[in-house]
């Protein structure tokens, strides 16, 4: 079943101790797109400013990719620019130009107002209301992802916002930040109570974490030797997380699961290369073979 | 098959806010016979002073532990005291009086020397290697646990000692340390070059690791709302993964996973309360129920 995404395209300028990017494609989008692909179809809603480059959207070409709401408008992209620390752990964000992003105000097109699976990448929780508010049937699972500027400036619009959330996609800074409680278990039920019924607490190298009412569920990350560029990679395992759940249809736990193991996956190989560079050349077989991987690593018998 | 531990018995002060404890039993050896003890037979080599009373002694009869080995000098038991951060995550140490501790020389009792599986708790490295000698037969398994103190102060004993290592369990401060590399993988196989074929890595909250020629294994930590006390979790893991190994007396791949899983099964109890106090109230049923409650947490299927 086709999915839903509203989220940023970017251009990143970005520094690492493996190499300096200073303008590539980037933004929650473009990540989640690329990696959702894989799984189902995706339907995009977005702004772009005048220097998006024709090359540039080449990228989201020859997949199951329709930019039908990719919008254009007067100005240029919203730009982003981040210097990683020596492991990789840190950053110092270097700029942040909203530009055309500043006024966007999503438009679902009419054939995507029955979106059965809808994903809110992390932008004003205004504006994800807004698009809520334009799909016409209760989505079957609607996710969403935010951060820490929406936690502090706009905590209202964020708590009416998560009222209609199924699925929220956070990291543990924000987890604790959001329910104001450092232990994940307690802070999960926190979030509970304000809508969310599903809790996905991305830890970047230590893996991720699936709370829900009926217990907890543990990924592991997938260890990389050479980790280069670690943007992007929490909207990537958004888009392998959803794009899953949309392609095989199902919420059961051990769907759940699975979808937690090809978002680390998507992570994973995001990290690997500078910008969207090494999932925009990644094969279907080589993330089913990395599955089996994170299965290898993690499984064991009792008995 | 039965299992030599030689390491510290201590009393500890603790601070945490869950409560205080001016002086309570601790100990590497002491948490970590508690906890291997459910798996197999334990012989205890240590030094105590004049002030460790009956009462304390009294926490390691009735169970498979041999105190044989546990030795009274005149002075004062080790004393170590310390205080824990708002979320349990930083320490900062108030006392360290090392007392009987600063002339302790191990000595083996015969009975011990034919010993297949040794485990070296957190001493000097010159001290784990005079252990090493005193031990008959090459044992099945030797493994060690460090600190940065002596990986920084005394480095070449350090050296020598892990030589005749098979496996090393410390955590990821320290790994990093030992192999001045940040990347877990990669130091790893640093150190395999110093000795040891196997690391298990410790991460607290995130979980621990296995690396070793065949692969990573990755467990999650048990999930708790209410941890009350770190201390001791880490030998206690020892404990376990080490007890578990003795006690079936097997090394193939499986063994070491489960092995893993009983580690952290018993640093998830020792966290539960202050001390060693769950560990000593511990019933080996809610050793296995944990065990199969990880089992849930952490398995899925991909298909």
């Amino acid at each position: 079943m086709s999915l839903l995404v509203v989220g940023s395209i970017a251009y990143d300028g970005i520094e690492s101790p493996y190499g300096k990017e200073d303008r590539i494609i980037g933004g929650a989008a473009t990540y989640f797109s690329l990696a959702a692909s894989h799984f189902t179809h995706v339907n995009l809603v977005c702004v772009v400013g005048e220097d998006f480059t024709a090359k540039d959207e080449k990228i989201f070409h020859g997949r199951r990719i329709d930019t039908t709401g990719l919008e254009r408008a007067a100005g240029k992209c919203f730009f982003w620019a981040c210097r990683y620390s020596e492991n990789l752990n840190d950053r110092v964000t270097l700029a942040t130009e909203l530009n055309v992003f500043a006024d966007f105000n999503p438009k679902i097109p009419p054939k995507y107002a029955d979106s059965k699976y809808v994903f809110l990448a992390n932008i004003a929780p205004s504006l994800q209301s807004g698009v809520l508010h334009q799909v016409k049937k209760r989505p079957k699972i609607v996710a969403l992802d935010t951060m820490n500027y929406w936690i502090e400036r706009t905590p209202d619009d964020l708590r009416e916002t998560l009222k209609h959330v199924d699925i929220l996609i956070i990291n543990d800074s924000e987890t604790r930040q959001l329910s104001n409680e450092h232990n994940l278990l307690r802070a999960a039920k926190h979030i509970f109570k304000m809508g969310p019924s599903a809790i996905v607490i991305k830890r970047g190298e230590y893996g991720a974490l699936l709370v829900d009412k009926s217990g907890v569920f543990c990924v592991p990350a997938f260890p990389l030797e050479e980790p280069h560029d670690p943007t992007g990679a929490g909207d990537a395992f958004a888009g392998g997380f959803m794009g899953y759940l949309a392609g095989c249809g199902q919420k059961s736990d051990a769907a759940l699961r699975r979808a937690m193991v090809y978002g680390t996956v998507m992570g994973s190989f995001t990290v690997e290369e500078f910008g969207p560079r090494r999932l925009v050349r990644l094969k279907t077989k080589e993330i089913h073979a990395r599955a089996r991987h994170i299965w290898k690593l993690s499984q064991f018998k009792l008995q």
